[in-house]
């Protein structure tokens, strides 16, 4: 039989969906990233406050689908051509800015407070995580969002969630072996790079079938559960390969999106143009109907997943006076946001790019807690890191907007 | 940790839905009720034929999330006035075509067979069901939606499936407590009555709370998160209730309807007629909205419920060359054609409408499925009397649309 009746099981979903609506709705009247809302309810609803919520087996699938979906629209919002066009200098700050907090967090972690060689990799690349989604919405709400440095930050945030997946398997896969062998790594990053490399454009076949049989039928409801198959089933394939499953929601993403194109134009000469031309194709139109089809499905099933980020975690385990914990705390607070910031300066820019492009790189948001989810259910962070590392997030995903506000607002009444 | 690890949920669903959605369009393409597709594709994927889908509990917790959201929109399709309009002949035939088959079935079960008290209940009660959304679409695609007989036949099916769900709420008491009093029978008749008075009452001060916070802020997401947390609230009040969840469905969903008013109407002088005119108020658009918000999820979700109907059963248990089957299913569809269409006869109209009113209460489509899943999960019908019912319920749903389109041709050649 359930391990949970179905009723429990309704009322906890009532009761998330509820408070994560209201938590959700008082962080955006806030200005605060949803995200954190959802947070905080789920930290409200677990052991830490009330407990009336716990993280059974079917929730833990909601949320998994939740951030599978999640991914898929990360995918789908993914403009490949424009990251070429921003490619060297975005690729230069992803590539410090994922480094740099890895670097130091595993440094923290490791050589401060003696954590074991899986359990400070694991921080460290918790440290890597970059929200582009927190991202694009501050630059969105400065007005900022076709600028200079918004080319460059996006360009970043994309490469550092590609690094930051490829990351979370090499890791998942080095907590799981027990030991670190460049082997077993090299082979890893491999099947990883050939799943991202393959999965689109397989992704992008399924999605031309899906379009034409769109194109025929008028029936939404068959689009909406072929659309949804593919990228659960790319989710599987992802977790085959050795990649987290939200890999194979990202790869599905990028191949739906209106900006990825694998058929050759109209005006190319080559073999098999007009069969690569028929199967590869799908419109614009397409990809729109196919975004407001899953987002209703995303709304619903990602603050699952955030919410039991915050049941997950039981923070009355943690003795928060503890000066040990603060210091934990308070170094890996400060490698977070240094590590990111200073990426920011490998541009040859004007200062106000330079600390812009730095400061937006710093939230965590969704991924950072992808991560500790991640880390937390392979049994590797315990309550005292996983705490550490969930404030960690909360407060580099919340301080950057209105750091970024400020530096706006002064620099501009010196220029003018 | 999980019960199935997470890809392999992934694969299933991501099977289950790419199957159900061939089969359903098949189906359709075919002039075949969408659901016996998806009820096909259950018994392919089960252990009946392949054997790549299993009841894992959260493909069971999604099947009871779409089935529940299913009844919602029963719920919001129900025009309570129109049925008052329609009253005395859609209670008579109701009535008829709901005790008749329920004693025959029972007879069949008890004393042809020698089955079990619990167990022949349970064949009477699932032989009393009436799908009213196979039932519509029929008369639809006759166009004889408007017609006189058509409102006496959506009036009996309403009805048909209140007097449902209590025998359902009855049926699954007695089976769990194994034995069948007046005195418990009585009281949990009372406690569903009372709950399908007072939780569309309930639920229509929650749908006004929700239609004024969708008035303020333009969040559908919000909107959404807090009508699918009433409707699953109301699933677990109702199970607290001794009801199946699906009541609770039903329940908020006739809250939600645009046709169900609680608000005095305006001329109207009574003490707190303003209070009540705010507190029950929503508009016709509000409700739209929720109905344009909910179906995808319940076309979603819903396909779970009726393929894992399909996968629950093994068909291969059964000897289906065995005369004594043969015998079980022959009788138990003879009763439930003939309780049906007799139904039509209590009406003093002429011979077409008799026909077609009682022919159009014959499917038992959807909510035949839901009493054959109920009473296999309480470990009421084995493999031998669940298939029997499965394809009284296939057969019931198949051939009444083809009866009926016969019956209207011939009829109109004749007056013509």
């Amino acid at each position: 039989m359930s391990p949970l009746p179905i009723e429990q099981l309704f009322l906890m979903l009532a009761l998330l969906w509820l408070a994560a609506a209201v938590f959700g709705a008082i962080a955006g009247r806030l200005g605060i990233p949803p995200v954190i809302g959802e947070l905080a309810c789920g930290l409200l609803l677990g052991p830490s406050l009330l407990g009336w919520v716990e993280p059974a087996p079917t929730l833990k699938a909601l949320a998994e689908i939740g951030v599978v979906l999640l991914l898929f629209e990360v995918g789908m919002e993914t403009d490949l051509r424009r990251l070429a066009r921003s490619g060297g200098q975005s690729l230069a700050v992803a590539m410090i800015g994922f480094l740099l907090p890895f670097a130091l967090g595993y440094a923290v972690a490791s050589w401060l407070f003696g954590l074991s060689t899986p359990v400070s990799l694991f921080v460290g690349g918790t440290l890597t995580a970059t929200s582009i989604g927190i991202t694009v919405r501050v630059l969105g709400d400065l007005g900022r969002k076709n600028s200079e440095e918004a080319q460059i930050i996006i360009g970043a945030a994309v490469l550092d969630d590609v690094l930051g997946v490829i990351a979370l398997a090499l890791l998942a896969q080095f907590a799981q072996a027990g030991e670190v062998s460049i082997d077993g790594a090299a082979r890893i990053a491999l099947f990883v790079l050939v799943f991202l490399l393959a999965a689109p454009v397989a992704a992008k076949l399924v999605a031309g079938i899906i379009s034409r049989i769109a194109a025929r039928t008028d029936a939404p409801a068959l689009q909406l559960a072929l659309v949804v198959s593919t990228i659960l089933a790319f989710g599987a394939l992802a977790h085959l390969m050795g990649a987290p499953v939200i890999l194979g929601g990202f790869a599905a993403g990028l191949a739906f999106s209106p900006c990825f194109r694998l058929s050759p134009p109209k005006d190319v000469r080559m073999p098999f143009a007009g069969l690569l031309r028929s199967a590869f194709h799908t419109d614009t139109e397409f990809s729109h109907d196919v975004e407001r089809m899953v987002r209703p499905l995303t709304h619903l099933f990602a603050p699952v997943f955030f919410v039991l980020v915050g049941v997950s975690m039981d923070l009355t385990q943690v003795d928060w006076r503890d000066p040990g914990f603060l210091w934990l705390l308070g170094s890996l607070l400060a490698v977070a946001v240094a590590g990111k910031w200073v990426a920011g300066f490998v541009l040859r820019k004007p200062p106000l790019i330079k600390h812009a492009v730095g400061l937006a790189m710093v939230p965590r948001g969704e991924v950072g807690l992808i991560f500790i989810q991640v880390g937390a259910s392979l049994g590797l962070l315990d309550a005292r890191i996983g705490a550490a590392l969930l404030v960690v997030v909360a407060i580099t995903t919340l301080l950057p907007p209105i750091a970024l506000k400020l530096l706006y607002r002064f620099t501009t009444k010196e220029t003018t």
